[in-house]
C-alpha cells in the first residue's frame, strides 16, 4: 500500500487500523523550537471523539495522544515527531459475523479485491478511526500557523436537507463549538439536531457539508501548476472517509455565472492590493492572494445503517446483513476538526515551501 | 516553483509560457514497447486547440507535438518521453498595455507577490496554455489504458444555465464530439452553442461543467488513505486552470440523502461482484471497485472579458483596463479533452503503483 | 528536519531519539500476505544489539520489536507496519556534564547549529540507536526477498591494521556468524578480536571495512541515469552512522586499471548470458545483471574514547571534557546486520518499482 | 524507467539519448530574479564537451544549450527551466554493427533485459552524453551557490598509476583548469598527459580518481538520518556514469585509524567554532559544519577499447566484436566538471530545504 504519507515538506506518515493496537504517525517538518501544547493537540483530539454528545456514537474512546519522539523539554527538536493513540474500547466481537461478509458501500470489498487480505474488524484501515492522525498532525500544523497569525474555522453548514443559509461573514463561527452540531448559527444548529436525532430512532444515517474559512493567509502560499494552493486542499479533504465533493470560493455556482458579475475587482486599500468580492476564493493561479480562504466539502450519509441491507459474502453467495454495534447517524459534527486539521497540514506545508526560496538572498 | 510534476510512477514534468518559446514535457513511466501512435495524439491536442470553431478563440495555433526523446522506431524505449509545442502566432503586443496591470481574477497579482519577477505576456506559466503538456501526457496514458479496455470519456454537461439533464447512462458519449460544444444531446449542444454566442456578443464570458465517464476500470486501482482514487482525481482536476469544484459519485447531492437510499447493494452477475446502484462512482475506500467511475468538475467564466474593468497596477494605483486580443467566451468546450488527460494520467500512475506489489510472487 | 523516509515504494520513515521514550518507524510498500517471521526479525535485532560480546558495549538492552498495525494473524495486510522499540537501560545521567559540550567529530554542534535546540542525551536523533529501526525494516525486506531466493551477507573485512585478504568466493560466508567479530575467516578473526580488545584497554577506538556479497538477484533491477542500483546503495550506506566511503565491483582499484583487463566478457552458460570476470559488481548501466553484487564500506573509529579531549562549549569556551558510559570501541561487527539491512531495504524497492510496468501486459 | 528526476526542492528531470535528436532537462527550484549567466553556463559544457584536446574524443560535438521556458529579460522567473543540446555530429553508423551485440561492460545487456527494447545506436540513454544535462542544471546551481560564497572546484587527482600525492591545500586549484587533463599541479598533469596519450596509441583504456573541494559553505546544510549530506553527495556521485567508489574527508584510510587521532578538535577562531583537523570533511552527523568539504570519486576505465573483445549477442551466439569510432581513452578529464556539477546540484537542494524551515518566525 502506497498513500500513508501527506505534505511535502510538512508530512503525515500514518499508521493503524480500527480494532489493531492503536493509530498514530510520524510528522516531520516541524519548526524547532515549537512548544507543543499538548493540551491544545488534545482538546482537537476531544472535538473528533465519539461519545461527545447524544447524536454521535456512544463510544468513549477518550483517544489519548502520546508522543514518543521529537519532544524536548516542551519543544519540537525538529527531529520527526512520532505519536501513537492506543485503540481501547474496541468491541471487535461486533464484528465476527462480517468477517466475510462485503458491507454496502464500505471499503470491504474493495481492500479483499486489492489486497487479498484483510483486518475486518471495524473496517481495519479504512476506519474512520484513522482521522485521529490527522487531527494530531492538523494540531501541530496550528500550532505553528498560529504564530503568522493564520486562523482556521470550520463549521457544519448542511446536514441532509437542512442548510445554513447565511453568507459566512454574517456569522460569530466561534459560536460553532457552542452546540454538538458544530453550526455557528443557533437556530439551525436546532433543527439539524433534531433532523439527525430523527434520523437515528430510524436506524438510518444522513449526509452534509462542512463549511472552512482561513483567514489572515499571506500571499504567496501554493505552487502553480500541479500543486495549486487549492488542488492541495482538494486532494487533502477528499481523502477524508465519506468525502464526495469539494468546492472552493464561488465553487459550482461559477458554472452558471457570467464573468463580468464573476471577476473580483482590485483597489487598494491601507496599501495594499485588496479584491472587494472573493468569488476567487483567495486563491488565484493556485496562490493566496490575502483574502479569506474558504471552501466546502460534502460527506455522504454513513454508510453503517442498523436495519438489514443485501449484499454478498466473500464466498459469492448473495446474503441478508445487519451491522451492530454504535454508529454515528452523522458524521459531520464531528468531521469539522477533521476538515480544519488537513487544511491546517496544507497550509503549512505551502508555508515551508514557499519559504523555501523565498528566503534566499 | 515547486509543483511542477503529477503523478508518481507515470509522470508529467511540464514547462513553458503562453508566450515564451513553446511549451512540453517529460513523460516518464511509460510502458517500454509501447506504440506511440502519433496521429492519435495529435488529434488529441486538436481537440483542444484554439480556433477549432466559432465558439473558441479565433487563434489557430496549430500546436504540432514534437518528440525530442523516448521513440525508437516507433515505439517507447522505457525512457523519459520528452516532446515540445512550439509557439506560434504569438502576438504579444497584445498585452504590452497591461505589463503592469493586475488583470482581475488572473494570476498577475499572486505571481507578482510570490516571485516578484513575472512574464506578464499572455499570462505566461498561469495561461491555459500550460495544457497543452497535459494533454499529450494524457494522449500517452490513454494509450496505455487502451490495452486493459479502460475508456475515458468527458463532455460538456452545462454551460451558464443550460444543464444536460439525462442520466450519462441514457446518452451516446461519442456523440459529444460531433458539435463544437461537446455535449453529447443534440438538442441542449444547440442550446449551449447559442447560448455561448450571445455571450460572446455582449463581449462577456460564462461558466460551465464537464461530466467525465471511466469505464472498464479493473477493481484494485487507488491507494487508500491519503492517495485514495477520488482523492487524486480531485487533485488533478482543481490542478485544471479555471477549476472551481470537483464531485465524484452521488457528489454534493449526497450531503441530503439518507444511507438506506444511498448505499450499494451488491449482488453477483456472472460470477463477479457488482453494485445494483452506484452512488459510490465506482470507488469505495479510494479504491475502484470495476463500475463505472464518473465525477463532475465545475469552471468558472473566464477572467478575460473584453471590457472596461477596474483595477490596480503594480505601482499601486487604481486604473481601468480593457483585454484586447482573442478569447475564449467559455473554456468548457475546449477543457473536455483536458479533464480526459488528466483522468488518464491519476488512472495509468494508480495502474503502475498497483502492479508494483501486485506481480510479486 | 526532512530525510527521515528511505525509499520510493519499499520505504521506512524512521523516528526515534537515544535517551527518548523509543526508536520505530512505518514500513510501507510489504507485499500484501507476507508471513512477519517475528523470529527472525528479532534475530536480526539481536545481531546489532549492544553488549552481545567482550568486544562490543557492555549495555545489553535487549531491544525488542513491537508491531503496532499492518499485522492480521501473522500475515502482513499491505497496510503500514508501524514497530517501536521502547528504549531502557539509558543512563541518560552520564551525558549531564555534555550537555553542553560539543564532542568532537560528533554531530553535537552541527544540530545545535542547525536547529537551536537539541536532546543532547547519548546524541539524541544523532545516535546510532538509530539504525534499530533500520534494522527491522531491513529484515522484513529480507522475508520479501527470500521468496526470490535473493540472500545478503555482509562481514567484516578490516579493523584497523587487520585485513581479510581472501577474495569472498574462497570464504564460507556463514562462518562470519560463527565469531564476535562477524568475519568469515576464523584466523583474521582471532586477529581482529585480539586487536579490538588491546584497542579497548587503551581507551582508544578504531575503523574498519565491511564486505557484503549479495546472490542471486534477478537482472533487471535499479533504475537508470539518477537512482542506479550502486547509487541507491552508496546513498543507504553512506546515511548509516560512521560510513566514510562506498566502492562496489573493482571499486577505487578500478582507478588504476586497463579497460582491456577491467572488462567483463560475456558468454553464455546453460542459456544465460553470463560474464567471466565481474569487475562490474553485477550491475551495469545502473541494472542488475544477474552476477553477485558486492561491495565494501568503510567505518571511521567511533568518536567516543574514553580520554581526556579539548573542545569547545555552547558559551563558546574552549573546555577539556572526557566521556563516560559505555561504548564500542569498533563498530564493525555490530554494523554488520546494518549494512545488509539497508541493501535488503535497496533490493526490495527496486523489486517493486521494476514490477510496476513490467506486469503490465 | 524511474529515476530521472535528482534532487527534492532544487531538481533536474532529465532526458535524451546520444544519438536520438538530443538531450536536455527541466530545472526547478531555481531562485525567481536569478541572472542567468549564459556565458558561464555554456562555458561550463564547454569544459564537458569532447574534442577539446588531444586526449579526449576528436569529435567536436559544440552542445550549444537553448533554454525554452523559465527566462523572461534575461532572468529566472522562479517557473521550471527547460533546456535542450540538440545532437549533431552523431555517427549513427559506427553502431550499426553492434544492434544486437552486447558490448562488455557496457549497459546493452541490462537494457535489453529490463525493456526488451533498447536505441542502441551509441548506447541510448545509457551514454555518458546524457550527463550534458547535469552540466547545466550544475551551472545554473553554481549560479544560485555563488551569491552565498560558495566555491565548488574539482580536479583530476589520479589516472591510471599516476597519482597527485599532495595535499589539496598545498596546490592551486585554480591551475587545474590550465592543463588538458585537469591536474593542479603541473608536473603531475605533465605525467598523466604522457599516460593516457600512451594508453590511447595501445588502443586501451584507463580509469582514475576525481578529488572534489567545496569552500565556504555554511553550516547547517544537509538533513540527518537519511538524507546526510554526503549520503546526498555519494548519490550523486554514483549516479554519473563509470563512476565506482566515493569517499568524503578521511575515507576509506579511516578505516584503519584510531579515535584519538582521527577525532577532530574543536576550537573558537575570530568567534567561530571552527576544528583542527578535518577528517570529518566537513560533514558532521550529515550535517556541514563549516569546515571544507572535500571527497574522492572514482571513474573505471572506459568500457570502449578499440581492440577485438569476446561477448554475446541478442540471439546467444558468442561473438567476437570490435568497437569503430571516436572514444575517449580516460573520461577522468571531461569528467571534471560533471563531478561538480552533481555537487552543486546537491548544494543547491540543501540550502533551499534548509530554508523552509529556518526562515520561519
Amino acid at each position: 500500500m502506497a498513500g500513508n504519507t501527506f505534505g511535502t515538506l510538512y508530512k503525515l506518515t500514518s499508521f493503524g487500523e480500527s480494532h489493531g493496537r492503536g493509530v498514530g504517525g510520524i510528522i516531520e517538518g516541524v519548526m524547532p523550537g515549537l512548544f507543543l501544547d499538548l493540551e491544545f493537540i488534545q482538546n482537537e483530539l476531544n472535538r473528533r471523539r465519539p461519545g461527545q454528545s447524544e447524536i454521535t456514537t456512544p463510544r468513549d474512546e477518550s483517544d489519548q495522544v502520546e508522543f514518543i519522539s521529537g519532544v524536548f523539554e516542551g519543544c519540537a527538536t525538529g527531529t520527526p515527531l512520532a505519536f501513537v493513540i492506543w485503540n481501547k474500547d474496541q468491541k471487535s466481537g461486533d464484528y465476527d459475523n462480517l468477517k466475510d461478509v462485503y458491507r454496502p458501500s464500505h471499503a470491504d470489498y474493495t481492500y479483499q479485491s486489492k489486497y487479498g487480505i484483510r483486518d475486518h474488524r471495524g473496517g481495519g484501515r479504512s476506519s474512520a478511526r484513522e482521522t485521529i492522525a490527522r487531527v494530531v498532525a492538523g494540531a501541530v500544523a496550528k500550532l505553528m500557523l498560529k504564530q503568522f497569525g493564520v486562523s482556521i474555522q470550520a463549521f457544519t453548514s448542511q446536514v441532509g436537507e437542512i442548510k445554513l443559509n447565511k453568507p459566512y461573514q454574517d456569522l460569530d463561527l466561534l459560536m460553532a463549538e457552542n452546540n454538538i452540531v458544530r453550526c455557528p448559527d443557533a437556530d439551525t444548529a436546532m433543527l439539524m439536531i433534531q433532523y439527525i436525532d430523527d434520523i437515528r430512532r430510524e436506524h438510518d444515517s444522513v449526509g452534509g457539508v462542512i463549511t472552512c474559512i482561513i483567514r489572515n493567509t499571506p500571499t504567496g502560499l501554493g505552487e502553480p501548476v500541479f500543486d495549486k494552493l487549492h488542488a492541495l486542499l482538494a486532494h487533502a479533504m477528499l481523502s477524508i472517509n465519506a468525502v464526495k465533493g469539494f468546492e472552493y470560493g464561488s465553487g459550482f455556482v461559477a458554472a452558471g455565472m457570467r464573468g463580468t458579475n464573476h471577476n473580483d475587482e482590485f483597489y487598494i486599500n491601507e496599501g495594499r492590493v485588496r479584491s472587494r468580492s472573493n468569488f476567487s476564493g483567495g486563491i488565484q493561479g493556485g496562490i493566496s492572494n490575502g483574502e479569506d480562504i474558504y471552501f466546502n466539502v460534502a460527506f455522504k450519509p454513513v454508510a453503517t445503517v442498523l436495519k438489514e441491507q443485501k449484499t454478498v459474502n466473500k464466498q459469492g453467495d448473495e446474503v441478508v446483513m445487519k451491522a451492530k454495534g454504535r454508529h454515528d447517524p452523522c458524521v459531520v459534527p464531528r468531521a469539522v476538526p477533521i476538515v480544519e486539521a488537513m487544511a491546517a497540514m496544507v497550509l503549512a506545508d505551502a508555508f515551508l515551501i514557499n519559504n523555501s526560496y523565498n528566503s534566499v538572498p
